[in-house]
């Protein structure tokens, strides 16, 4: 058994069974053993930022590591921006990237690069395979770092992956315990959400399932303000869903939004921060002189926090469960006309099946957008993490494998979409049920709010020239045709109402073109 | 004025007056200086990896330096892959990042991230900004770095990108003389040249202009062998040009071309390589006992060493002149019926224009249709250097840019071109007269020869799941369209020329989907 065959049989043991790849030569024996390892999925994206959020969207709703194959220094750089936010969104996930044999390295081939410099520049592991008797051995312990939250990065090189492992595969072992805090945080936490103006600020598994219901009933027991962030990574939403105060992404309005808190406890999340700076403004939007605890930091023991914080709160399972404040579920009215943010909103709302997921890149229109949607039926929502756009159709890609009987709705900004628009392609060959909604306002409209919000002038030449995109309009429509995805384009509400149920009468990938 | 406008007004100073850019919150300063500055030509991209790939075909064919513009650390990991590729070839591009400001980075707002480890990865060069009086003397170092065709990357702080800059722009000066071999080095070489067996492997801007008639001349000279790399950054090629022989991709073909080699005498270029390892394989094509002198690093002066080398071997200024070897042109026979390489080369050659600049990213089909356009009317030659697909349509736009009175051809494979397919976008958007080429051989046809190479077993449904694009098959036409790009399929030779007299016709880009 070669060491990429090794490393295939590690994978399949310890459970990683869907890979998400763009492989190039220096691969070709790892992809040999794929090859003779049917019960690995292969899918295949044709950018690698589409191979990395996949993995990113596979693991927010499947709660599983998989796998990546990529291409060398370069290929790793193409997936690396959705690296960067699935680490902000505490994914786990297990690259195995290609190299040079090892004796190959010093002649430096044109493929050759600074692989273990761009590698940990954004992974929390690396490991080189050097060997090929390392190789089961580092793929185990990369697993098992993912299946804690962390990128973890396997570079196998050529000739380890080609040459006999002297050994079969290796299975990962349980990552070590998380640490939760110990019970006088916890007590005293426990008292300090019952004061007061405090909160209770949750992200991770917070945000659903047992989680959620548990930050529910400390709401419910403490009083306290139950908050999620604007980036939460996936939240449970719509009717009966526990109802969290969700974060804005102005500092302005963030800094409104907690100006009467006196304390946060934060479980899963870091302290408040505005997403960018502004010139004679704070860093933070939380109020002078409120403390803040970081009880339980995003890589710790969430559920086992809210567990203990529950007990010492002294939550009643009965009462307090009855008592946790829900998201009433609203039709919203039907309107008719051309297009607005709060119009999208609406249709979706009324097009959402119960156990939907939603992914939102929706930027600036979403302020518009979602407010409906938060009280349609029950669904998942996945958020972008780490702000770095293109996240939304490649995490459609990998909630769609995840959740293969759960429709997925991907609502993204035109220019967000266009950063990873080959991930349509994937969509089509895998036949996923993704209806895909591009939010066409034309340009980084969000540009022209921030540079107002730095107090630029108004824009002028270079800077239209750099913040909008239309000269030509894009035609999102032809886009999908071309990835082999049917599509509609609607500048009316009603027009959209009659699209969604188009694609959801649609097998497989649908696109629609909403016009603003 | 503030660091940003310090910045601007340092880069037209030093000549530095476009700038590829896809530009985000941190840099709206940045922008805001760019506006009031419209000397500065700004050209948006929709990816990254188009702006960088844009810089590097520009500097190519200008050998001049043009700037971008990125978005902290997932913008500049996103442009690194054209980075490399551009580092590989020795082109020198100034990147402007925006950073959070100073007091900001301790709060890891969602977009931070290792942004001094990825630019580092792929930068010859890195400064970081902390403060806004270093902003112009940062940026005129940068652009010295660049102008000796260095990557140099320039973090600049939002902070010291609004505050005042407490002086004004700064000029940059001339990059140190590149280094040259001693006259000893020189005319051992020239003598070296002289004996049987010898070969002169050059690059950079050996194979144009100046560069090649000197090369041209001292093979007249000394009877040795002239040739050049197969990843040429840029070589001028058709009726006239200096012949050189160019190696191979294929190890197996390179090694049997080098074959009767005793010594090579390297200028402008490494040592040969082969673009991978295989088992059981030698990492470099030149036999046994060839001595290789390492006469000029890539990053030496590699004309002045050229001069040098002439003079060295008693070059006669007009004898040999007349002795250089050139090409001959040769007008392909029409022919009819089913595309092939060949034909698709056929075509090429009847339809490329004097003077035009063709991109080459054919990878597999390159084979078949380089022979007969190595034929036809002068022109320069772009090639892929580092290996990372995805160069073609970005260099293509930079070509483009630099000179704006010559057609340009972008031939691409289409798994390459849908690598950086947004820059379609570009090319609609500044009315660039680009006439892409896609090779419709429906997946990275490439692989299942290095499969087959690397002694795997025939491709069994996990490796053609990762090989094949043609389920669904991609419609070029429409993603064309999509674009605001117009477009044909053709799939016969005589469709072919016909498209091609289409978009010789048609004002701007047109592109052409060539199916094999």
């Amino acid at each position: 058994m070669n060491g990429a065959e090794a490393l295939v049989e590690t994978m399949l043991a310890s459970g990683v069974d869907v890979c998400f790849a763009n492989p190039g030569t220096s691969e070709m024996h790892f992809v040999a053993a794929l090859d003779t390892h049917p019960d690995m999925r292969c899918i295949l994206c044709l950018f690698e930022g589409g191979v990395t959020g996949a993995a990113d969207g596979y693991a927010r709703m499947s709660g599983n590591v998989a796998g990546t194959l990529l291409h060398l220094g370069p290929g790793f750089a193409n997936a690396w921006s959705n690296l960067h936010n699935a680490r902000k969104g505490g994914s786990g996930i297990v690259n195995i990237v290609g190299d040079h044999a090892g004796y190959h390295l010093k002649h430096d081939a044109p493929l050759q690069s600074d692989l273990d410099g761009v590698a940990g520049s954004v992974s929390h592991w690396v490991g080189r395979a050097t060997d090929s008797s390392m190789v089961a051995g580092l793929g185990a312990d990369a697993i098992r770092a993912a299946r804690s939250g962390q990128i973890a990065t396997v570079i196998l090189q050529a000739d380890a992956a080609w040459s006999d492992s002297g050994s079969g595969p290796t299975r990962a072992t349980d990552p070590a315990p998380r640490p939760r805090p110990d019970a006088p945080r916890i007590a005293a936490a426990a008292r300090a959400l019952g004061q007061p103006g405090a909160a209770l600020l949750v992200s991770g598994p917070a945000l659903y399932g047992d989680g959620a219901e548990l930050a529910g009933r400390i709401a419910a027991r403490t009083g306290c303000r139950l908050i999620a962030p604007f980036f939460a990574p996936r939240i449970a939403m719509g009717a009966g869903a526990v109802r969290f105060e969700q974060m804005f992404y102005p500092a302005d309005l963030n800094a409104q939004f907690l100006a009467d808190l006196t304390r946060i406890v934060l479980v899963g999340e870091n302290p408040p921060v505005n997403f960018f700076a502004y010139p004679g403004l704070p860093s933070t939007p939380d109020p002078a002189g409120c403390a803040i605890d970081r009880l339980c930091f995003s890589d710790w023991d969430v559920p086992g926090t809210l567990a203990a914080l529950a007990e010492a709160a002294g939550v009643d399972g009965t009462e307090d469960i009855a008592r946790i404040a829900r998201t009433d579920p609203v039709t919203p009215e039907t309107a008719t006309g051309a297009l607005s943010p709060e119009g999208i909103g609406r249709a979706l709302a009324l097009a959402l099946p119960e156990g939907a997921i939603v992914v939102n890149e929706a930027v600036t229109a979403g302020a518009g957008i979602w407010p409906a949607v938060n009280q349609a039926a029950a669904h998942d929502r996945i958020n972008n993490t780490g702000g770095s756009i293109g996240q939304c159709l490649p995490n459609a890609l990998g909630a769609a494998v995840a959740c293969p009987d759960r429709p997925v709705f991907a609502v993204s900004g035109d220019g967000s979409a266009m950063y990873q628009l080959q991930c349509l392609w994937t969509a089509a060959r895998e036949r996923l049920d993704i209806t895909v909604v591009i939010i066409a306002n034309r340009g980084y409209q969000i540009l022209h709010h921030e540079l107002a919000a730095q107090g630029a002038p108004a824009p002028g030449r270079n800077a239209r020239a750099m913040f909008d995109i239309e000269d030509p309009l894009l035609d999102w429509v032809a886009l999908a045709a071309g990835h082999g995805v049917p599509g509609q384009k609607v500048t009316t509400e009603e027009g959209l109402a009659d699209a969604l149920a188009t694609a959801a009468r649609t097998q497989g990938p649908f696109l629609i073109e909403a016009t603003l």
